[in-house]
Parts: C-alpha cells; structure tokens; sequence
C-alpha cells in the first residue's frame, strides 16, 4: 500500500427540505405506528421538495468550502460522487458546478460512480491525483435523492433511505503534518450485480430498444437477504486484508465510519468485524439510508462532534451495489 | 504538469451487428441520396443489434488483452469510461465485469464519466493511480449505444452517430521505456450544459418527481451551432496552455487524435490548433461519432495501421457535453 499525504481540509452537509419521521412512514407505509421505527431503527430522514441534487450537492461544496477557509476559486477541480444521477448526460458533476454559480470558471468536472461506495472511492482516486502532482484541490461531492425511486409495496426497502448531500474538501497534506490516506481497498463482484438495480435510465431498457423499461423498472429493488449472505461471506477477509496492508488493527481506529446501508448492515459489519460500540459513527436514526452521501455525511458528523480530531486514525468501510466491497484507512 | 511513467500496452475495438451506409441512412431519413456523405462525411456506422454496451465493452475489454498478451487475472482495476450508461445503478463497469465472464474476480470496477471525454480523463485519472502505486494494470473500457437515442427529426445529429466500443489496457512503463502521459488537462464550462443533453435518465425528470420526462427526453438533443462557437472562442487558448505546460509544438505530434464529434467539429480544431492533414487521425467516415469510444478507437486504428509506433508524441484532444474541453500528450 502507498500512502498519500493528502488532508481533508474541509466537511460539509446539506440536508433537504422535508424531514419525515417515522410515525409518518408509519402511516404512508400502513402499518402499525412503531414498525418503521422498529425495523430500519430510522427516526427521521428528509426528502427534497422540489430542489435538485446539483442544488442540494452545491450547498454541501459551499459549506465544505467554508468550513476549510476556502473559496471556489481556491479549487481546482470539481468530482461528483453519487450512485444516482440527475440527468442520462452529461454527468452531474456539470450541474453542481452550475448550481454553485461557477459555470464560468472552467474548473474540471466530471463523475466518479462506484454506486454507494462512490465517495470512498473517489476520496481513494483523487488522493492519487493529487499525490501525482495533477490537481491540488479537489472538492468531491455527493448528492442523491433516493426518495423518488422507493417502492412503497417494498417496505422494509422503502422505509431506509433518505435524501441528502455531503462534500469534502481534499488537499495535499502540509510538510509536519501526520494526515494520510494510509490505504485502501475495492473489490466488484458481479455475481450480485442483480441484488440492487435501477433497471431503466441506461441503454439497457431504454424507450426505443427491444426490451423498453416497465414503470417499475424506474424503482430502486434491492434483495436486502442476498446481500447480507454474500457480505457475511466476504467482508471478513476483505477487511482482513486491508488492515493488514495499512498495518492497522481494529484497536487502532478512533473511529469507524460504515456506510449506512441499513440498521442491520452496519450491525453486521460490527460483528463480523469486531468494531466496538464506542467506534462506530452511526447516523442511520437521522439520516437513513443517503447512498453515497452516507459515509461522507458520517464523516462530517464524526468530525463536528469532535469525535475525530486531527491525527485519528478512521477506518471508512461498507458495500455497495456490484456487489462491491470497499474500504480505506485514513489518518485524520 | 507532472509526467507519469505509463504505457498503453494493448488497444481493442469492437463494432457492433449492424453496418449502417451512408445510402440506408439518406432512405431512413427521407433526404436526397448523397446527403449524408455530403452532410456528415460518415460513409458507415454500426448500429448495436440487440447487444448490450457491456457485452460490447468485454468483446473491445479482451481485444486489448490479447493485443498486449495479457490474461483478465493480470489486471487489477476495470474503469468504464461512457458517456452513456446501461442502467442508472450500478455504474456500467460491473455489467462489463459481467460480461468477461468474470463476475467473482473481486477485480474492482468503476465507472468514470466526463461524457464524450470520458476516455481522455479516465486515461488521465488511472495513470495518477498507477503512479502512486495504487494500481498495476488497468483496463479502460469506452462502450457506446448512440443509436437508440437518436431523434431522427434531428437529421443532421442522426446521421452523425455510431455504436461501438474500445478498451485499453495501462500499466507502469519498464524501466528504460520513454513511454509517458506527458500532461494532460481537462476544462469544464457548465454554461454549455444545455447545448448537448439527454434529459431524462435521471432524477430531474424522473417518471415519480414534479417535472416527469416526456418521450422526447430520453434522445439526444444537441444545438450544433452554439457547441461550434462556444469551442471555437476557447479551443485555442486551451490548447496553447496545454502545448506550453508540456513543452510541445503542435508540430511535434507525429499523430493527433480528436473526438469525432462530427466532420465540421474536427475542421475547426484543425483550422484552429494547425494540425496538419499528415497529423490527423480521422475515422469518422467509417465510424461517426461514438460519443466517449471515439478517442480509443482513433488511437487503435491509428496504433493498428502503424501510424503511431512507440516512442512517438501523440496528442489526443476534442469537446464534450458539459461543455468540457480535454487534452492529453501521451509518449506512445
């Protein structure tokens, strides 16, 4: 593993327009006022009301920026980080740049997809740009509005996932400074790719093709027990592997930051790999589930509460649909 | 800029089912015989005849490996660089991994998306990541089906596309090899956004949300003569950057390869950059324009033919949605 000095030098969230709580998934879903609290463990998640995902990715860059002291112009590239897209083309990345008022500015943009995992995976690519000299500053957001794709005759899937953004702000780590991405670590495993699909918006049913996309095929589907079965079997070595190429122990984590891919994934995580109470950043009861924004959203909030200061060592760890398996040890 | 010591080991291309003629499209567009030819300098294109863009991607995936005498187990990473996707989730590169037939080699798969430059800057992006060790040998893989989208009242957009996919294959350069992406550099203007767009796809005009798309949304829609101007005031001063912070002449690149965006789009850039007739590497008459795959497939031919052979300077460069411009100087 090859450690890049890169730093987060900056954290920022947004969170949309309407809050939902759990009484009214209760009665949206029709079920017994406490099933959604009991079951996702989510007490509120929030839908946008009208805004955009470029919109709401733009308000995450911009508090990202503020909080690192810096302006757009101190940036020199924009990534966008998100499993859900706003339009087929061009890529969201574009839209951000639009909505932050920047459409002039010439600063690169472009998408990085690793479907719920695509800021950890981002946060691993640019690290390497930056540690090759390419670009310095780097703003990666993640913006999804998963409440429009919910099946609501899918309750348990329905019941998880809120709407959201969140972005970082990465640049080189100074000369003295201890920040690093020690590590990191992807791994696609195709055989679940079928375990969680937006089958439409793609050339694969497309209006015009030999196989044209059914209304339902705009929905999220996701198979909540053939993922957990193949996670089980394959995040204990993935892990294993990790640690012991970043010389980590599980010990050694202030904090561990998993995505928040429902109550029961991430208590699978914690048990499969010994992460204890006191590390885990758990934000599935405010947030839901927010894809892609989830792990930076956690992150954010791990950081703002000052459970991670500068020089923890955070472990960043989750799947997501592929069935991809992703992690990177990064020292604060 | 900062040179990374990387090498294209192997190229592939893969045209799809159906040869399309110059004489089909004119009947199919009810025009004069002779007016795409004239129109369009596109004498064929292939259209995708029930093929997926990823059973596309793994035909072009395993032709770069053959060409650079490699085996899937010798690669480490699996980046599609569309501009179109199969499906909103996952990103493409799992349905590719698919497709290989390797669908529990754990290899890691992602999608990058700069639209029509999707190619240039995942080329861009990977070698940073080989660079800093990341990764070893990494396939880029571009598949496009353009044709489905085509709004054929549009006639001189629809008789500009093609299907088609290519791949390469990147690794580290040996020791003593002048092999080197030399710089590269990638600019976007999201004040062009609205000039080349398929609407739908996404959230913004997603089938539950407030503004559902129209049957119209899912085509491409390109306004040809605001990209043309818009490209034509920025290429220049774009490339001069580029050519000064590599320290090239145009007159050093024994070969360019441009984005095919159509026959006129790579007059202005010869016009404007000098590229001489000697220089270019044009394949639109026997491809169209096949969005992100245009870059690769040039530089296959090209490679192919003998017209670039190793230690040669090569500069690939064009436009894209967004509006993006890229360019990147490669030691071939």
């Amino acid at each position: 593993m090859t450690l890049r000095k890169v730093k987060i030098c900056g954290t920022g969230e947004y969170l949309p327009g309407r809050p939902v709580t759990d009484i009214e998934m209760d009665d949206r879903l029709g079920v017994a006022r406490g099933w959604t609290r009991k079951t996702t463990d989510v007490a509120v998640r929030y839908f946008a009301d009208g805004e955009t995902a470029s919109e709401m990715g733009a308000k995450a860059a911009y508090a990202a920026l503020d909080d690192a002291g810096l302006r757009f112009s101190d940036v020199d590239c924009l990534v966008c980080a998100s499993g859900t897209r706003e339009q087929a083309l061009p890529c969201t990345a574009v839209y951000i740049q639009q909505a932050m008022g920047q459409e002039r500015s010439g600063v690169p943009a472009f998408d990085v997809d690793a479907t719920c995992l695509s800021f950890l995976n981002a946060l691993d690519v640019m690290s390497c740009m930056i540690a090759a000299g390419r670009y310095r500053r780097v703003l990666i957001v993640s913006t999804e509005i998963a409440s429009l794709g919910l099946d609501w005759r899918h309750k348990e899937s329905a019941a998880l996932f809120g709407d959201g953004a969140a972005a970082v702000v990465l640049a080189p780590a100074e000369e003295g400074e201890r920040s690093a991405i020690v590590g990191a670590s992807l791994r696609t495993y195709a055989d679940g790719a079928a375990f969680s699909e937006i089958r439409a918006g793609g050339s694969r049913r497309h209006p015009r093709g030999p196989q044209p996309a059914e209304p339902d095929d705009y929905l999220f589907r996701m198979d909540g027990p053939a993922i957990f079965k193949m996670a089980a079997r394959l995040l204990p070595d993935f892990a294993d592997d990790l640690l012991r190429a970043t010389g980590s122990r599980m010990s050694d984590f202030k904090a561990v930051v998993p995505h928040q891919g429902s109550a029961m994934a991430v208590r699978l995580l914690r048990k499969k790999l010994g992460i204890a109470e006191s590390q885990l950043v758990y934000i599935t009861p405010d947030h839901g589930n927010t894809i892609a924004a989830s792990i930076p959203m956690g992150l954010h909030e791990a950081i703002r509460s000052g459970r991670i200061v500068r020089g923890d060592r955070v472990l960043m760890i989750g799947t997501a649909a592929g069935l991809t398996l992703g992690g990177l040890v990064l020292d604060y």
